[in-house]
């Protein structure tokens, strides 16, 4: 926890990219109590400005010194900047939550879903790491049925929208989907296929055992996140031509004698949840709706027709708020929060 | 089996839909022997003409005594318009290749994938019936691996285009996200919802188990095509923004040792499936290359990391061709194919 204080000097280190703007956003939305906010970048970036609270903060170039007098850091630079600039920030009293992939799977870094372990949080913490947006909106629908059933097995496809890999991947769909309608060539420049009008069941680097970084990030923070290796996580992700939001499905295998209606009923009283989910009058949870809301939606619940012990879903979440900037913040409040 | 004749006189009953435009396409393509052909429609398609191999073809409105010297007959107008006249084309001898649902689940009905199970067509047919798309792609690919080692239960999650709701749905496709991009309004026809950058948990209609039609067509009709009712299904079906080609991601359990270099050899002999697995040089199926070609593709062919004796995969094919058009097509190569 970070000493009470009446409001907190914050740094944003990549402020300007998809999830640091939506940071600033949450900040505000949210009346975090900010002392002195400094936005942080890439010297390509410096003397940009962004508003905060109806003031112009001008964008300053990331640097070692850059958090003196800090109290607070969220970073969302990439796994390298952490990397590089995140030891500094600590060495300057700093607490980072960092939303890269750098420090996640390291064992003295709490990785945190405030609804679902905030008390990995320790009482002196340097570095806490924010999960991977399809890992945070898969296992804060999960939460109350691995306490209730113990989860056994979860396969899982996405369906992934191309903010996830920032700005230029938003733009990307946008410029192709206008050029492709027009009959033009349109070449991928951030995938390595066209993403209009497809689907790639490619999203992060491939590795040995035939499954992307993506899809060994879902097994591997899950566990970490419930402190349970004895979680089976089975996942394809997919990228799909959506702006915003994750879609999932997830099929999950229980211990105990989970059913459909226990779930649907753990999950309208479990935080960060919202069911959706009244299939008779069209009510399930949709990528366009998800957008810019907080909440994990679930809908279509229902019992497996193909084993015992076991329930389908569908997730959707607003990748960069839920599965990045809002969960980010959501941890600052807990540092924050004192009784 | 039909009367070997040097040419068969052919109806296509819907031949101005998406499918039954296709089905013409598939015929001359593959220089099946038409000696007549009629092409059958609505009245309100009546005195269109289709070009068929080189000849323009006038649509005649579909009637009872449309089939009258027909061999064979092609129907895909719907359910209920093959429920009105495909028993009329029967009493006329002609045998009917039904791509509707309406008869696909009636035990004395063979339901049939020709590289799957050939054998059901009888020796004196009268409706055959092609199954579902989706089913169809997942079938052929699930074939050697169910010979060999016996599948108990697959996990299926769909990602399918609209060319399966038809013409009007591509329309819609293209032109909602026309208007979205100019940053206009469009409201949905063909779909419940936005379709353009969404996806859509909901295929066909709802049933009371929580599943939609679409759904349970892949668990019924598996089973009745490998007359095997042990064979576990669930599937969850989704409509994404794709014109052309449905993708699945498919997750196979076995009672025997299955192992993906078992199934990539397999897949690599098997019928009609184009094998694309070499990831380190990001080669997999996608919907945009699988778009107007015959085979079913597969790739992204893994050992399951959450469980012994099961692989997953990603399939892909065009679901007007395989999946419609181009099965009826070789059930009609099936019935002339005399040793």
């Amino acid at each position: 926890m970070i000493e009470k204080k009446e409001k907190y000097n914050v740094a944003v280190a990549g402020a300007t990219g998809a999830v640091g703007r939506k940071m600033l956003e949450i900040l505000q939305e949210r009346r975090f109590p900010v002392d002195r906010l400094k936005l942080l970048a890439s010297a390509r970036s410096e003397g940009q400005s962004l508003d905060f609270n109806g003031e112009k903060v001008i964008v300053e170039e990331l640097r070692h010194d850059s958090f003196e007098g800090v109290d607070i850091a969220l970073f969302s630079a990439g796994a390298g900047v952490s990397r590089e600039f995140a030891p500094s920030a600590v060495k300057s009293k700093c607490v980072v939550i960092d939303n890269s992939s750098a420090y996640r799977m390291e064992s003295d870094i709490p990785l945190v879903v405030p609804e679902v372990n905030p008390d990995a949080i320790g009482e002196d913490p340097g570095i806490i790491a924010n999960p991977n947006c399809s890992t945070i909106q898969m296992v804060v629908a999960l939460k109350p049925i691995h306490d209730k059933f113990k989860i056994k097995r979860v396969v899982v496809s996405t369906y992934q929208s191309v903010s996830g890999s920032g700005q230029k991947a938003i733009d990307e769909l946008k410029t192709q989907t206008q050029e492709l309608l027009l009959g033009n060539e349109s070449n991928p420049n951030v995938y390595p296929y066209q993403i209009a009008f497809n689907c790639i069941p490619h999203i992060d680097i491939f590795l040995d055992n035939g499954y992307t970084k993506e899809e060994m990030k879902m097994v591997n923070e899950t566990r970490k996140i419930f402190n349970d290796d004895s979680i089976q996580v089975c996942p394809t992700t997919v990228r799909v031509p959506v702006f915003y939001s994750h879609s999932e499905t997830l099929n999950v295998e229980t211990e105990g004698p989970v059913t459909a209606s226990a779930v649907r009923e753990l999950l309208c009283a479990q935080a960060g949840v919202s069911v959706v989910d009244d299939p008779k009058n069209n009510l399930y949870p949709l990528a366009i709706v998800g957008e810019n809301k907080d909440e994990v939606f679930v809908g279509r619940i229902r019992d497996d027709i193909s084993r015992d012990r076991a329930v389908n879903f569908w997730v959707v979440s607003d990748n960069l708020r839920k599965g990045a900037a809002l969960n980010a913040v959501q941890i600052a409040e807990l540092l924050i929060a004192h009784p």
